[in-house]
Parts: structure tokens; sequence; C-alpha cells
């Protein structure tokens, strides 16, 4: 049997646009003689819908579109994701399913048994779980359908109390007493650094297990802050991935089954670029599915605006790149002559805006009711806020999109102003530490210097007091990035992470940070998704606590 | 048996207070000659801690803290809330659990079966749902013990496609099988005024369907955005209601299950009062809990800052609220003398900032980017975002927790400034139409006019440019807070909410400006719940999105 892998990038909600693109793959298939095709979970509505799934005319416009789609498959079978109403007198409202499509018809309908739920998952939410299982046939070759999760019984759950499995049930092993072919299974796994074969070792694992080859369809693209990395593969009953499709793109293959051909492998990239790519990719499904087309920011000569704008330039063209310098009277000389030669290096328009008129203007103002205090933080923050101001302004007068650019080890810590450095529509570094942020600039400069070499090699600070550096308030980045990693990622205890050999006073003294300014991280940008643990709606943590 | 209810408020993380707390009324109760002291779900950890549940010394914590409250049950036996390790080898690592402590002792542990999971429900996030029915057995009486949504395993899906029950499972029938003389549920049930009698009709016709005494003991207190109103219950076989406890504050009641005696009920409340209650509890507990004590807000003359101060001076004191007033060329004369005669009227300290000095600064320096240009959005918003560089300034010298002012009707449309007015640590009418907000203001001007009469019935302006009214680009707040209350809360379509009998263009209007702001949601300071569907993180929605 001829399968095709349609591994594609949708839009969410977009029911006509994804049914457009869902039909021209399965045209595209059927020209190439193939016998099914299959698409990821959710292709129909794009994955995650979120609440959107609690609306009636959602689901009936979901509905709706898998007939259209069924429609277009003549000659040819075709799987695509969509929720589906649970007809039953209990339970959630709906199924999270995988309609095997044929002349016209819906053949069956197969629905997801394991619906995630934790990290940024969320599907229990929404969805019944499925308690009956079965195969569908299709010219003479028995299918066993899964969804995504179904094929990740056997993983651990994230704590680690002496247990094996998150789930009660093992769907492939319900579906093995079938005597399937082969397995399909329809996914939507978001792209995380760490994580990158955990993937593949699950699929490979089921494939020897269950000696069946499994045809894995991902989707590709970003979903606000998720970013689907694609990587679609076919494995055969040996466990060995024969075929690998491409990252961070859309893609098309056909396999046949009898006839696999020789491996097929995507060529192994850099962990640092795997980031870059998926950056990139994350700030243009941004805009381009917003309907956005232009972005502005602040470049201070320092390394996280450079980085950003390397990254929005390469997403969106210089063309569609403006930013504004903005000095005050603390700015060091270097930090506007690297900016201007950083934004020359990319093409991009910027324009010098002094800061410091208006914040005088509002020292002035406060001058007595702030008589008799020290200058401190309240200053340094109305510097980063007037900066804020000119960047919104811009965005608001000509539409451009403003992108933030704290990095993952300064939004752990609280090292950013609330309303003045935090703004942003989307923060690009968020998911990244420091550290990550340095390698990235020098694989930015690969083939020749694009971001000035004293933005890389000055030491880091924010510049709102004379001479101030990161490391006045922090720890060196390569150890606080490694105390953050173990309690953020790795959700270590503070003392396990004393056992690595930290100092503990350093540990305590980090990890107090990151507890108590969740306040801020609660209004921050929504942050693009690189780890396996992201600030974000994958870690909520209450405001009001006393932990 | 005497059976005590001890509705309390728990800090989420504070074990050591929680527990001192819980043992002072396990002994308060011992000295009433109780048998049996029932306290709210999750009551050594608070509810709900979120991702803390995934941190393993949280759930050590919680299990000595277990045994610690054991140890002071002597001569009685108490019901205490916690999570408790799963030991099977398959499922999440977590169970929510009820202790049933007597003599030093664990006696028995009851798992929650529904794992409520939906609007700002997250259970199956954390916990593996009961599959075990028992009975406990104390001094002769079988007692049936239940957690929360365990009876409320009838109600209907949320979505509305002929289905009629949430659950697979119903739990008070497995254990009515086993004979229990009563039951006893633990709750953590949050206020929401348009769902009032809901929780007790639920609570009502379980009592009668099984003919069993149910005892009811839910928590009291804020955790940040959600409000616990208490108003814990004993309702008798008969499915009476024969003793309520007080709403929003601690309580503690005997009940005689032998002779209970005549019904004791609290006294009705109107609507308006019982946000205004849960808003002055919400702010005063995002105050203690967190170790804050003072507050600030910007006092413009209209109503919203008007109720918001009026709440805060009567959660935190007038001596600990201090507000500026942040006129501009474009505020009325009357609206910084409404201002004042209202900090006034209060008693708290206010100071002028003109705003002028810097908006001019900010427009001088742009204005050769902003050439040729029409004044607009832009400007507008460099006004509403200079006020809240004031504000955060004094917040940051001294302090000051900003309180956010803006309602639900503006925050749903996204009449309001990211930046600028949208700042502040909580937001306190964000659940609040606009339409109650005046009533609000009507309520607290009961005893005397507290809130000057002209701020209450002058049109609705930002004062952003001159003569702006609310109604310019918006329609009149009955109109609109009737569509935004069909839209959110009941979830209708937008035909079925023409079907209501509004102008379609109108409700078209408005759902578009409700779906094309969420971005600015996302960035919202947490809000004080006091509705069945509060924007927050009980309603997610994807930001990027066709639909």
């Amino acid at each position: 049997m001829k399968v095709a892998l349609a591994q594609l990038n949708y839009i969410i909600g977009d029911f006509n646009g994804n049914a457009a693109k869902i039909i021209e793959n399965i045209q595209k298939a059927k020209n190439a003689g193939v016998d099914l095709v299959v698409f990821s979970e959710l292709s129909v509505t794009g994955y995650y819908p979120h609440d959107l799934l609690e609306k009636k005319e959602f689901i009936r416009k979901a509905e709706e579109t898998v007939k259209i789609i069924a429609a277009s498959c003549n000659g040819i079978a075709a799987i695509v994701g969509a929720p589906r109403i649970n007809e039953n007198e209990q339970g959630k409202t709906l199924y999270n399913s995988a309609f095997f499509l044929v002349e016209g018809k819906i053949q069956s309908v197969h629905n997801k048994t394991l619906l995630p739920t934790y990290d940024i998952f969320d599907e229990y939410r929404h969805f019944e779980p499925n308690r009956d299982f079965h195969i569908v046939e299709y010219k003479g070759e028995r299918i066993a359908v899964t969804i995504c999760e179904d094929l990740w019984d056997e993983q651990p759950t994230a704590n680690e109390f002496g247990k094996n499995k998150l789930y009660q049930v093992s769907p492939m092993q319900e579906l093995a007493k079938l005597n399937p072919g082969f397995v399909v299974n329809i996914s939507a796994s978001p792209f995380s650094y760490n994580q990158e074969n955990w993937r593949k070792d699950v699929l490979v694992k089921k494939a020897k297990k269950y000696k069946l080859p499994v045809f894995y369809v991902n989707q590709t693209g970003a979903q606000t802050e998720l970013i689907f990395d694609g990587g679609s593969v076919f494995i055969n009953e040996h466990g060995e991935i024969v075929k690998e499709l491409k990252y961070f793109e859309e893609d098309f293959l056909v396999v046949d089954t009898q006839n696999p051909g020789e491996p097929e492998l995507q060529a192994k990239t850099d962990r640092i670029e795997k980031i870059h790519d998926a950056l990139v990719l994350g700030i243009r499904d941004y805009f381009e599915k917003n309907g956005f087309r232009q972005a502005t920011l602040g470049l201070s000569g320092g390394i996280d605006s450079a980085v950003t704008v390397v990254l929005a330039v390469r997403a969106l063209g210089s063309e569609n790149v403006r930013v504004l310098l903005l000095p005050s009277k603390y700015s060091s000389d270097h930090s506007v002559k690297d900016a201007r030669q950083l934004a020359k290096n990319l093409g991009i328009r910027y324009d010098i805006v002094n800061i410091q008129d208006a914040v005088d203007a509002f020292e002035k103002e406060l001058a007595t009711l702030f008589k008799g205090t020290q200058s401190g933080i309240a200053e340094e923050n109305i510097q980063a806020r007037a900066r804020g101001i000119y960047l919104m302004a811009i965005s608001n007068k000509f539409g451009h999109i403003l992108l933030n650019t704290t990095n993952k080890s300064e939004c752990a810590v609280g090292y950013g102003t609330l309303y003045g450095d935090m703004n942003g529509g989307l923060a690009v570094l968020g998911d990244v530490y420091k550290t990550d942020v340095f390698k990235m600039a020098r694989f930015m400069n690969t083939n020749g210097e694009i971001i000035p070499e004293n933005s890389i090699v000055k030491p880091p600070s924010a510049e709102l007091h004379p001479d101030q550096k990161d490391t006045d308030s922090l720890p060196e980045y390569k150890i606080l990035d490694e105390i953050l990693f173990s309690f953020i990622e790795q959700n270590l205890s503070p003392n396990e992470i004393e056992n690595k050999g930290f100092d503990p006073e350093t540990v305590k003294k980090v990890i107090r940070m990151v507890n108590t300014t969740e306040y801020k991280r609660f209004q921050a940008a929504p942050i693009l998704r690189v780890s396996s643990k992201a600030f974000g709606f994958g870690r909520k943590m209450p405001l009001v606590a006393r932990y």
C-alpha cells in the first residue's frame, strides 16, 4: 500500500484555509498513485484551539469541514484529525478524533484514548477519553489508527515517587489484539530542544515491541507560543527509522509499505541551530497568521536585542523590521555605536530617540513626592518605562508589533521592568537562557560578522545607573543558568541542586528570586517555547503563596 | 454524634500556619465535646496549589503536616484535605485526598473521584481519579467521605449537544451501597454571583435522593483571583438546609446529628452586596497573604476608580490607601474636583501630578518621526502610559501595590491601554460589568454620599481627547453588557444573541472586539473572579487564530 505523510502548517480556526490545504494534498497524493494520505492531529481545526472547543458553532463548522474533505476523497483514502461530538449520555462533550475518509464518506472514526493534561497540554479540559478500540480495514490492510499521546502510555510521571506509567491503559496493547498490519499515529507534538530524541525513542520502541511499521505524522508551524517542528517519520517493523521528513517546514512523502526503499533521513543539526530555526518560524507564523507584517524593537547595543533583531529580520525580511535606539545619560557610547552598526549590517531602518527629556520631566514632577528618598529602582524603572512608551508609540502609530527581547535567565529571576522592557506582543527569547543567547550570537556570525563583536564580549548591563553590570545583583550567567535549568526544567529541589555542587546560599537566592517574581511573569508577553518547561501556560504557579 | 464544621481561610503552601489553625480548631471542637471536626478540601496546602503540586518537597511537607495534625487528634476525630502520593504502578503521581484522623493516626484515606477540569479547575493536571469506594466507621457511625466535585456527577456538560452528565461515575451511588449514616463533603468551591443557588441545589438533591444528611464544609478567603465564600451547610435527610455558616468569613458550628435543632440560616443579601463583600475580601487577602499593606491607584473622577478606591479603603483601611490625581489638558475641571472630593470623603492621602510635561516631552521627541500623521491612538496611549509611569513610580518608591481599575466591559472589548491604565498588581473590577459598577456606586452611597454624585451621573469618558465619550466607540453600556454576558458567561453564538433581539451589526461588532483583543487580556493583571466566567486562566483562547 502506498501511504503519503502530509506534514502541514495549519491556522487555528481557519476551516476554509485548512480544508483547502488538505484537499490540495489529497489531490497531490492521488496524482502520485497513493492509496492513503495521512494528516496530523486536529488538522481540520489546527492544534490547539483551547476554549474555542467550547463553542457550538466552532464544532459544527469542524463537522461540516470534515464532510467537505471527505467529498474530495475519491479513489483515495485520507486520515484527518478533528473534534467530534460525544453522542453518549455521559462524559465530556467531545472526542479528539481521527476520521478515516474514503469515497466521499467517513468510513470510521478513532477517538484519542490518552489525553495529555500536563505542562502545555490541556486535553482533558475538553475531551472524553476513548474506551472503544477498533481497526479500520482498507484495500486488504488492517490499520491501527492512534492519536499522538496514545503511543505514550509508558512514559514516566513527571514526578518521581516510584511510579512508572502515567496512564492506566495501553491503546497499542488493545489494538495489537486486533492484528493490524501497520500503525498510523497522527500527532501534534511541539518542539523542545532537550527532548528531541525522546519522541523518536518512544515511536521506535512501539514499532519494535509490536513488530509493526509506524507512520507518524506531525504538524509543523507555530501556534502562538508552541512551535511544532514536523519531523514526521516512517519506522519499519524492526524499529528502524526509514524515512524522516523535514524540520520546521511543510513536507510531503510517499512510502510504499511493500517496498519502503533506502533510508532517507534529515541531516543532524546542532542544538543552537534548531533553536534558531524554531524561533524564526515562531516569529514568522505569529506575524503571518495574525495578518501582521512589520516588527519593531529597541536596540540597546546588548546581546539580547541583537539576537532578537537578527531573528526578526530572518523571519520577516529587513524591509519589515524597524528599530529605535533609545539612549539615556547612562548609556555608553559603545552601546549606541554597536546598535547602529548592527542596524546597518542588517539594512534595517533605525531612529535614535533620546529618552532623557521625558525621564527628566517625570523626575521633576515627582521631585516633591520623592524628596528625601534615595535614587533607586523607582528611578531606574522610569527609564525602562519611558523606552517602553517610545516603542509602543511607534507600534501604535505605524502598526509595527513590538518584539520583546527578555531572555529566560532574566525572566526567571524577575530582572526586567514590568510595563517597561517587559513590553511586547511576543517574547522571542523568553525560553532561551542567557548562555544560549551568547551561543546563538556566535552562530549568527558564522558566515561573517552581523552582530558586532563588542555586543558579544562586553559584560552584560541594563545601563540604568552608572557602571551597572548584571553580575552586581546576579551570579555569573554560567552558574545562574545551570541552577535555573535544574530548578525549572528538571524540577529539582533546592537540596538536590546544592548536591550538584552549587553554593547553597546562591541556590537559595536564585530560587527565592524565581519564586517571588511570579507576578511579573503573569503579565509577560507570550513566550516562544523551545524547552521542555517554558514560562507561560505550561507552568502555572499560584501568585499568592507562602512557599 | 456531634460534628463540627470548621470553615477556615488558608494560605497556599503555608503548612505551619494552616496546621496551627487546624489544630486550634480541633482543640476548640474538643472543648465543645465534638466527636468529629471537618475541614475543607486541601485544607493542609490551601486550594489550589497548582504546579507546586509537582514539587516533591511540597508533597513531603504536606504528608508530614497531616501527621502533625493527626497527633493532635486525641479523643476527637478530624477530616482534613491534602494531596497524597499514588502508590500504584500506574497513573498520575497524586490523589486529592481526605484524611480521617483519630487517636494520633490516619484511620482511613478517601480519594477524590471526580476531578473538575474546566473553567478555573485544573485537577486532572495533577491528580489520578479514585476508583476505590469505602466507608469509614467511627463511634458506631458509618460515614461516607466525599470531596467537592464528587457530588456533582449529574451536572450537565458546559456545551449542550444533548448530553446530561459530565462524568461516567457517581461516587454517591457507589457509596450508598455501603449503607452510610451520613455524608461528609469537603469542598473548595469559589464564589460566583450567577451560580449562587446552584451549589445548594446540588447538595439538597443528593441528600434527598439518598435520604442521607450531608455535612458540606467549604473554605473561605481569596487565593489570588478566586474568592471562596464559605457558606458551609448541614442538610438533613429530607433535603432541608438546617444550618448555614457565614459568607466571606471564617465560621465554626457544631451540629448534633441526633438533635440538629431549629434551622439557622444566613440572612439573604443582594447580588451587588455579595459582589461587594467578595471584592473586599479579595483585596484584603491578596494583600495580607502576600505580606503587603498599602495600595495606590489613580483617581480620574470617573466611576471605576471611585468604586475601586472605596473597596480598597474598606479592605485595607484609609491609612493604607494613597492615590494620585493625574490630570492632563483634556481632563475636565469636574474630574479633578470629583476625585479630590472622593479622597477627602475617604480620608486618604492624595497628590496631584500633572502629566502634561512628560506627555509633551514624548511628543516633542517623536515630532520628527510622527510628522505628517494625524493625532490618534498613539498619542492617546502616551497619556495613559505616562499616568502608568507615575503610579508605578509611587509603587516602586514607597511599596504601595497598584490596583487596576478596569471593569469587565472595558476589559472585554479591549478599551484600555496596555502598559497604561491596564497596569496593576490586582484587577479589582475586571469581572464586574460597567452597569454593575454603577449599581455598586449607588450601594456604597446608601448611608450617605461617599462617591460624588457627579461621578455617577456624568457620561463615562476616558478623557484622552477633547469631548470624548465611551459611547463614541461603544454601544450604550446596558446593551453592551447584555451582549457581553450572553457571549462570555452564557457562551451563546452570535446568532443566538441576535435572536434575543439585539441589532446584528452591534452584536458582530462587539464580538469582533472581544475576539481581536485576546492579546491585551493575556498581559492583564490577575482579575478577582465573581462570575461564572471571568477573564483569566478560566478562559483560555488562542492568541493566534482566524475565527
